[in-house]
């Protein structure tokens, strides 16, 4: 086992709440369709003046008050998300003021789409050991309404915008990471997509306005994903005395109604093992996985000693699992 | 010491190679303006057909050439670089296939903006030490040429596009790094940035096409980087037996003439123990540091057991430095 613990965590939502049945009279739909489109009774969305790293900073800050935790004794701060605030500098280089972190704190991005957050847990553990810094921060968000294109119900209507964050310690072996896995499929690389916003398409290469919106070719990904799970699933265990039937709580990427029961069905996990936040938050990209593990320490599903489960799939295509000893 | 030995380097450049007389001619300046202002004879700039992910999978096919390293040996691939490809999905995800890379490989991206490459080679080596890895893959890339403002000279003609590629491993604790260092001072947010290509500045959030341009404040930056540069390199050194005058080599972030030079006076260090090769590429954000490294490979600069001086700063403003030996 790699060594974390986890101290505390947080999140943050921003102001605006949106239900399905307003987004139906935004968009002119019938009424219910967007509900039973996205399976999301309401998510919450940016209002223009929000921006993402204020939004990980208050998660930040409402998991160092809920941890007791001061603000100069973080060492490192990882920000995580699908897309950043902006193309340079860094989303980190930009949390740490309106969090309260001391100026000289180091602070970098990881950008492993969806699958951030389990990608930064796996470098903190081994930061940690390495004796490189002593508590990390981990700030996941993502603003994903400021991309989304309302045209097409499948690539807007599931998202909704929030950040999450975590601060861990290496703590004394009795807690950590079991296993850990990531596998990158660009076989997938096209069906999940911001073209814009790098140096491949921007004002001087000629982009449109729509490379800058978020593209899914929803069939093809679910269709891609649903070959790869088993075999990934597998290999994610391979190494453990244990199956995915003995964790006590699985956590998953909050990707779609339908994407996260299939993933259950496919682990065969109980709908009651699982933590779904989906219908109150959608689906946050980046800030999915720590909202919904936040949920589950608010909630009391987690205690010391239980065995988590997080996976999901992110833009790439990646796969991505960490069974998590609390 | 953390355990990394460098198993090889690469590097790659686009197709079109600029002088800076070619540059007066371009912009209408005076024959000597852009050499005399840039300090650089000239820097390679990308083609409209070359692709930021393509010159990262050369620098890697490079490194495994010299190194005679299978793509199927590689179990993670990390990508750097000051601004990504696109916003969505990862740079990384992007490179595997171009770079022969098997897929499953797992891919992500660090953005600590022109100090990736030594964020990375800190996580690799906390990954191999924590078992997480065998052999990791950094690929370093920037194609600045498709963000700078031809209208501001200070800012743009200073770059250049390139990757660089690096192979580690943990080795055998006799090769390593003996000291590392970042810090982040978000005073120097706003003075070296790109606006747009995130959630704040986007068409739907009103951007104009200059948010999508560097912009840099270079007085400004000067004077932050000089007000803790000194202080900086006391505490990278304060936990070793040695200072900076006892390295064997510089390597600095080739950011612009005048800065390199301030750096190296500070450290006190003679000009004949630096690598410098801005005069023949520029500044090339991400991928200065690697190329460097590279470069001081291929010309027989470094050996086993040479102390070398990684040291820079970069957009945020962050100052970074490690202590490797080969």
């Amino acid at each position: 086992m790699l060594s974390l613990t986890i101290l505390c965590t947080g999140k943050a939502l921003p102001s605006q709440r949106v239900s399905s049945d307003e987004l139906d009279v935004k968009l002119g739909a019938l009424p219910g369709f967007c509900r039973s489109k996205s399976g999301i009774d309401f998510r919450y969305v940016a209002a223009p003046g929000e921006t993402q790293s204020g939004l990980a900073a208050a998660a930040l800050r409402d998991a160092m008050r809920r941890g007791r935790c001061e603000a100069a004794s973080i060492d490192l701060l990882l920000s995580v998300s699908g897309v950043g605030e902006q193309a340079l500098p860094s989303t980190a280089s930009r949390i740490l003021e309106p969090a309260g972190l001391p100026a000289g704190t180091p602070a970098f991005d990881i950008n492993a789409s969806c699958l951030g957050f389990l990608a930064a847990l796996q470098l903190a553990a081994s930061l940690l050991a390495s004796g490189t810094y002593r508590r990390i921060a981990i700030a996941a968000s993502d603003l994903a309404s400021r991309g989304v294109d309302w045209d097409n119900p499948e690539a807007s209507l599931i998202f909704g915008d929030g950040a999450a964050a975590a601060i861990v310690e290496q703590g004394d072996a009795r807690t950590g990471i079991d296993a850990f896995r990531m596998e990158t499929h660009p076989a997938g690389n096209t069906l999940c997509e911001v073209r814009a916003g790098g140096t491949r398409r921007n004002p001087r290469t000629g982009a449109e306005p729509a490379d800058y919106l978020f593209r899914m070719d929803g069939r093809r990904l679910f269709r891609l994903t649903s070959e790869l799970m088993g075999g990934f699933v597998e290999r994610l265990f391979s190494g453990l005395p244990y199956g995915p039937g003995d964790v006590d709580i699985v956590i998953p990427h909050q990707a779609s109604h339908l994407g996260m029961e299939h993933v259950r069905k496919r682990l065969g996990i109980r709908p009651e093992d699982v933590v779904d936040i989906y219908r109150q938050h959608g689906n946050q990209v980046a800030a999915s996985i720590p909202t919904a593990l936040h949920e589950a320490f608010a909630q009391r599903r987690i205690f010391r000693g239980t065995r988590v489960l997080l996976i999901g799939t992110a833009a790439g295509l990646t796969l991505g699992g960490m069974v998590l000893v609390i």
